[in-house]
């Protein structure tokens, strides 16, 4: 009885295949004829914009505000910093001339030649940390002007030979905050309260759950003291980075010299984080949430949260129903959903009916809702949620539907993120053996996370990554995972479980 | 009994250096280690996330979607259109290795070394025509698929000799629309309409009275077929380009083969537009209201419209000043003004007044709003514009000036709208004669929009430009422009003025 899935293959076939599917039949993004570099198109981007909306909001409340630095870097604060540089710039853009000429070729053809040869050749940004600190150390000349909170959102990039749309591309689009502060304890104070707000920011707008954690040294960012981290698992139970807060300590600051007469009148280096978000969000929200139909966007963040869809069977009235279909769209448009007007699409085109729904299932939105002649004399609407089966309708009044339309987003909100909660906890499991975990990430099992107690050493951890494709993904903070045992590997003590699990 | 303004050297004596000095004052940008390229500090870049906000707005009113498309641009594409890439591809930075080789070096330092010759450089675009466009020919099939309306937020790269922080930067930041069309008919007007557009923008949020016109053929954007354009007049008499909007015709669908099988079933090119605002914007709305106290923003573009600052002689007052400035914040945020909330801060540092008051008057804040013990016990406020002198201040009662703040705030809207219209309406002359418009812009005269009748060549034109440094910035399109005439060069007959200018 039940149709084929939209996309082809199933999650379950082939996970990569069909994540890649599914981004195309949402046409949220398509790769360039830049090696690496994606176009992100409008659909993509309406995510991303209510993404950037939203995080800016939070960043905001917390005391941050946005400036911008410059895209190319001086190899030469490259080098000042080797540590990061090593871990960072190696794969990266490198600008070495600034002018091109054009040359007539015999054919009539123009060539285009590169001259104006740099003598300090440059990078894109693969992240700002030195270019900041630059800007940070002419800034800070007193304890008066720290705290500097600052962030910025940009393009960054770095050299990829295996890309992959929104998770791993050349360039990609995300943000990142640069601070400074006084002492150690602020700092500190400030790389958890990020790590905070990106652990709210994936559970209660992407509906996302996610395993707050510390990296462990081997896992950390090139030059951070500690690397804080959100972990989330999508459905092929692999784990996913989502956004990173790290304490820098002194490092960065002794680097860049960012000083500051401090209130004993001494001169001393400032203490920085960093913390950075990017489009690989949107990545993890379509392996997070899609099913075999396509994308599901959580109601928060989907570019359209309702599209009506008019029925017009007969050309008599066809005007009749698209004006109280406007005239519906409007009335939504005055409410809100936390905080911002509901965003609805009437989807006028003169397409046919089945393929334009299959068209918005794929895409993700929220409620889909038909409108015919004959629901406008019995004032009702015909309901479908994307988090139900594609079949699945509801004919509701029209009074009780705009009543009830934000706490139905909310419903389909939670319902993601329950699911995405019991999936998690479905695949997260406590072992105690090396056999068990052998088992449990051998070749052809499903994996997924794997609590276990470790006190190996750095060597250790890199050996298992090595042998396994498997790596520590974080060391939770909450105290469910402390309790006394003994390491998988080593037999040493442990005091708490670490979460070991493939990634992205 | 006046004091000496906040900033030297005034307008009068030196403008190019007093807007320097007018940037450094507001701390809105500052140079960058990076040649040309400049660090957009926290209060330039709120002007300019208000700046993209409002536009924004008004792109999707007009039925836009946002996208992004890769910063890196192939020769390859550049080749493709000759005309368009030898008139912007030759300042513009080259990338031509993806690798760096860290090397230690025998005194222990690290040396970054390009690696990795890539087979095809790559430019950072200057503009994205090129990289949109094959995207675009990708995207078109049918006339079903048009038109295509798009805009990018993106930071553009052109290698500037001699940079002017917002006025000129190698790197900027800005809008770019690209749009594809079935017909001329709707390119055309869509090219209109984004002008339309721009002319308001400037007019009724920045404060800037614009000319609207189109630029003559030697002006025009490479390889466009009309290009429009919004020239305002700043300080100095000198005319900026604030906006443009171009049609491109075919050109740009045949470089990039953006072809559609038409309504008649034949294969058919594009018509395509194109359309741009930049950080430029900026440094237009200082150098058109700024004083010689620093800064003036129009209230709808300030990052913050009102700062309100405690009065606090006393320790013990202290915390209840503090608490009403705070109470009082919090009510005016609950106010709009042209549908955003009120944009309000409470200056709690521990500075002198006197050095804080001057800080805000530099930067620009429409309304700053002393309130102290006294005030307090009066329930009233001292405020102060910043259209008006630094010492002009009223004493309000609190609750007058809660009802009447948006008011307030509209007032110095319009009253910079109408100090602007006067400066250029002022120094904007109609001559006849080739001795009248040589005294205009003689060494030493103060210059302007000098509205002459025009029909020469484009040599002559380019003549004039070689020699006097004076250009045709817009063909007028409002018919007040129209009348008969005899061009002041060559005495051929001509219907409309023009307006020539030196310019940014
Ligand atoms: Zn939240
Ligand atoms: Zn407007």
């Amino acid at each position: 009885m039940s149709q084929a899935p939209a996309i082809s293959p199933t999650r379950e076939k082939d996970f990569p295949e069909w994540y890649q599917q599914v981004v195309r039949a949402a046409d949220m993004a398509e790769n360039s004829e830049v090696r690496g570099c994606m176009v992100i198109k409008p659909w993509g981007y309406g995510l991303w914009e209510n993404i950037q909306k939203q995080l800016d909001v939070k960043f905001k409340e917390t005391g941050h505000v946005n400036a911008y630095f410059p895209l190319l870097i001086p190899l030469s604060y490259l080098e000042k910093e080797a540590q990061h540089a090593e871990g960072f710039a190696t794969e990266c853009a490198v600008v070495t001339h600034h002018r091109l000429e054009a040359q007539k070729q015999p054919d009539g053809t123009t060539k285009m030649i590169p001259t104006g040869k740099l003598e300090e050749p440059f990078v894109i940004r693969p992240t700002s940390e030195t270019i900041i600190g630059a800007a940070f150390a002419r800034w800070v000349q007193s304890y008066r002007d720290l705290p500097l909170l600052i962030n910025q959102w940009a393009n960054v990039m770095r050299w990829e030979m295996r890309p992959r749309l929104f998770l791993r591309t050349a360039e990609f689009l995300w943000q990142e905050g640069h601070t400074a502060h006084e002492t150690e304890e602020e700092a500190m104070e400030e790389t958890k309260l990020m790590h905070k707000v990106y652990a709210d920011f994936l559970r209660n707008h992407l509906a996302i759950p996610v395993i707050p954690g510390e990296k462990t040294e081997n896992e950390r960012f090139p030059g951070a003291v500690n690397t804080f981290t959100v972990e989330a698992m999508v459905q092929d139970r692999k784990a996913i980075q989502a956004g990173t807060s790290h304490y820098l300590g002194q490092n960065f600051a002794k680097a860049a010299n960012i000083q500051f007469l401090g209130r004993d009148n001494t001169r001393q280096f400032a203490h920085t984080t960093s913390w950075g978000m990017s489009t690989r969000l949107i990545g993890t929200l379509i392996m997070a949430h899609g099913d075999d139909d396509g994308v599901i966007m959580p109601p928060r963040m989907a570019p359209y949260q309702i599209v009506i869809l008019p029925v017009t069977p007969k050309p008599d009235t066809r005007q009749e129903v698209i004006d109280a279909c406007e005239a519906l769209a409007k009335t939504l448009r005055t409410q809100t959903f936390h905080g911002e007007l509901l965003r609805v699409h009437v989807d006028k085109r003169d397409l046919q009916g089945g393929a334009k729904n299959w068209e918005w299932i794929k895409k993700g939105v929220p409620l889909r809702v038909e409108m015919g002649p004959r629901d406008i004399t019995s004032r009702s609407v015909a309901v479908c949620r994307r988090d139900q089966g594609p079949k699945a309708k509801e004919i509701v009044g029209k009074e009780d539907f705009l009543r009830d339309v934000t706490e139905k987003l909310q419903e389909i909100q939670d319902a993601l993120l329950a699911r995405a909660t019991e999936m998690r906890d479905a695949n997260m499991k406590k072992m105690e053996t090396m056999e068990e975990f052998q088992a449990f990430f051998a070749e052809g099992s499903p994996g997924g996370f794997a609590l276990m107690h470790w006190a190996g050493s750095n060597e250790e951890e890199d050996k298992i990554a090595k042998d396994m494709k498997v790596t520590i993904r974080c060391v939770p903070i909450s105290d469910e995972f402390a309790e006394e045992g003994k390491c998988f590997l080593t037999g040493k003590p442990s005091s708490k479980r670490v979460i070991f699990a493939r990634s992205y």
